[in-house]
């Protein structure tokens, strides 16, 4: 009997035929996720090479279950930047653990829409228990209200979309026109484009949110801070948010969030965190100083599928301020009421339904891939872990300033070092001056050299940033499998790589 | 060797131990499907059943494997309402097919951010094609840009966000403020709460969303919507969106698509058309009329987690005007910049950089689980599957239209029914006049007791609504597994539990 005999054609595919297929693709992720050290990190596909061996047609026929997976092999595979692999040290990295997969398998097989309690009361208590976990962990308090989010783009947005609620001249009726003035929210020049990405699509405005310069560190500077908000009131218009950023996505620098509480305490307005990547690091004892005070945030945005090796999406989403929070979103059609024939008499302390908490009627069943990451690992096994990876970045960074033609460009509180090349100066220009600006480009573009040549050597994946001005390299570490070797290997690429500019 | 001791301090679990574990959840999840049929749809958990056998704390050491196994069949699956239940009946069903689960497994595995091409081109290359694959299937032209969002709260949310865009006076920077006028938005009064939600997010205001009264079929009314565009354009508002819902949720009634286009053309507004639910429908030839028009709309959704047997997050976004979406939501800070350092020459012709498209930056692969559900059925297979259900519906229509006691209280065009219990008069209330509003409250009333007494059995799980002030029971199909036998079950519970109240 061939595959396509076995395809029914009605229903779906027999318990059996998952079973029989979902061994084989058990055991095809399981040597992906031995040999993905050998793959390149970068894809090296050309555009357009998908899109040349998959027809614009859709089957009109079932495919062949093995020519699918052989198409996965030979079409797809080739395409796929490995996000998964244990050199990729661009961006922020993430990681499908072991743990993340399988709670990811058998949620996605349950497959719950966990809109109201009732359409699936495990998916609406298991968030509320590990947003508890997780919250105990990293030092924020029980009384802060957690939900899981996809991203942290949307849990930023939610987060902004509150502090706008709690404007008091803002009725959700009116939207924007209710302002009597314009509102404006700060955060530092270094914080990420998600920020300006709420306001834009929140009709709020790209000029609502003003930059705040940031200090040597790159945290934003407080006295700027301070004085953005007096300059706005003077001219009429409305402070309502604070965005700190514990992390920043170029640096990692971290905001002071103390002396920022202090002045949103002071004007009355909304501090929402962002500690989308780094947030996790605080549950060490030694990184805790740097997120003192986020506690009495009004909202904090945290990510395991970020640094808490959880696969996407989650998003953590923690606010003192819940009733605000559905102010904003809440809205109950009938066919949604469940106190309607409700099968259970109490339906006033019943858990929240977390749709209204947020933009997306449809929620999955995040709660279950957390949960398993969090158990198998245990908190004493996460911390260890995310101490590996900071001990790492100290290592590389001591190998940076150990060479004389390297330099580091900022501080590396987490795990993520920020460093260029910079070789001795160039020849001379003939007046016997070497311009500066010259002399910048030359770098940026010798750096630009080096991270072109590694990615494309495809042993590992970096990217870069910009720092006051300077073209800047940026290793960030953040997955699971990623070890001392690995760093070896990345460090070898790099300075193999600056050794080649001057053949 | 205990399975704790297996854990290693470092690094992630083994791919061998992914393995062992995988295989071993392989088979939980295999058992569950041939098994969900016999457990109860709508759980019958009480609030804070999990809460009280999950501890408030996390677990400082890792969890034992067989531990955690027990825990989910014994603290959360009671605690799950089954969604994949051939006889969820309620709201609009979805499924976890077999080869969405698998594909979605492989997608985790995987794990890449598909925010830029490069961070994997197979993933934004594959989404092209997905989504044009379905495209044509559904008479789609290929001129139309798809992309795939995680809901269609957030697809209708960026496609109206897009609308605004489009409005002449509209600038990003200045957000709300730049309108010189009111705007508004057009929406039948039987849309989904989801456009009001969008309009609330995006800072529009609640009011900024006109509902229009529907006819008898529950579909818009034409004329009235002319006659509140004119009416706000004298009252020098800004109409920008027409929203017709090809498929609502309470009835899946059809907007008339192709005069809601004239106006919109007339008016030079946009066209919004949410076909979430019932867009599959379309590939149907005999269905396709009710979609005729929705080409030339200026964005459509359809879901491929509601009627298209795919695992939650998928939502298919198309519209003819991707520059403006762009314009509505691109922003690219240095540090994602692909340009720089890049290892393809040609970055002119680059295919989308999708994070460019919408609200998240976090993207995950959900074009490969797409794809494996595509592939598998094929085109003709999904078509019969989707007629299936189609017929399946009329076959119920004809019960309650054959029963005394029930009537149908609204037109049946794709996979869900509107319908009642009335019975006969009650009892003569003395002076021979048996009140309507009375009578109503009695009919609510039997209806909501027969909806709580089905959805306690277990057996089905059925939601409600309500149309024009009359409580309605609402039955839709749409889990792939549902059967012919199911829907017998399922009408028997209805009748027994009619019968019940007169008892």
């Amino acid at each position: 009997m061939s595959e396509q005999d076995r395809i029914p054609a009605h229903g779906d595919l027999s318990a059996e035929e998952f079973r029989a297929r979902g061994h084989e693709v058990v055991d095809w992720i399981a040597d992906y996720l031995q040999g993905v050290r050998d793959r390149p990190v970068l894809s090296r596909s050309r555009p357009g090479d998908l899109l040349a061996r998959i027809p614009a047609e859709g089957p009109d026929k079932p495919e062949d279950w093995h020519t699918l997976m052989r198409q996965l092999d030979d079409v797809v595979m080739p395409g796929v930047t490995h996000w998964n692999h244990p050199r990729f040290l661009a961006y922020f990295a993430n990681t499908a653990s072991v743990p993340g997969i399988l709670g990811a398998m058998i949620a996605t097989a349950l497959n719950p829409n966990g809109m109201l309690w009732r359409t699936s009361p495990a998916a609406t208590e298991l968030e509320q228990r590990v947003t508890g976990w997780v919250a105990r962990w990293v030092g924020l308090p029980d009384e802060m209200f957690g939900m899981i989010q996809d991203t942290a783009s949307v849990s930023s947005l939610v987060a902004i979309a509150a502090a706008r609620q709690s404007i008091p001249d803002y009725r959700r009726d009116a939207g924007g026109a209710s302002l009597s003035a314009p509102p404006r929210l700060y955060v530092s020049e270094q914080a990420h484009s998600s920020i300006e990405k709420a306001a834009v699509v929140l009709g709020l405005g790209q000029d609502a949110v003003v930059k705040i310069p940031t200090r040597a560190d790159y945290s934003l500077d407080p006295v700027a801070l301070s004085e953005a908000i007096a300059a706005d009131r003077a001219a009429g218009r409305t402070p309502f948010c604070i965005v700190a950023t514990l992390g920043t996505t170029s640096t990692t620098s971290v905001d002071p969030i103390a002396e920022m509480l202090t002045i949103a305490r002071d004007q009355k307005i909304w501090l929402h965190v962002d500690a989308a990547y780094a947030g996790p690091a605080a549950m060490m004892p030694e990184l805790r100083p740097h997120f003192d005070g986020w506690q009495h945030a009004d909202s904090v945005v945290l990510n395991p599928h970020k640094w808490l090796f959880t696969p996407m999406c989650s998003s953590l989403l923690y606010t003192h301020h819940p009733d605000t929070v559905r102010e904003a979103f809440s809205l109950v059609p009938e066919y949604l009421r469940s106190d309607v024939g409700a099968t259970s008499e109490d339906t006033e302390s019943l858990p929240p339904d977390y749709m209204n908490y947020g933009i997306q009627l449809g929620r999955p069943f995040r709660a279950l891939t957390l949960w398993f990451v969090l158990s198998t690992y245990g908190r004493e096994g996460l911390e260890s872990r995310l101490r590996d990876h900071v001990e790492m970045t100290a290592e590389l960074a001591g190998w940076i300033d150990a060479h004389p033609d390297f330099e580091r460009l900022a501080p590396n509180p987490f795990s993520a070092v920020c460093f260029r090349y910079r070789r001795a100066a160039g020849p001379d220009t003939g007046d016997g001056v070497q311009l500066d600006s010259v002399q910048e480009d030359e770098w940026a573009s010798d750096n630009e050299s080096i991270m072109a040549r590694v990615n494309a050597g495809g042993r590992a994946f970096l990217s870069h940033t910009r720092l006051r001005g300077r073209l800047t390299l940026r290793l960030a570490i953040g997955n699971l499998r990623t070890e001392r070797d690995d760093l070896r290997v990345a460090w070898d690429e790099i300075t193999r790589a600056a050794a080649a500019l001057s053949v």
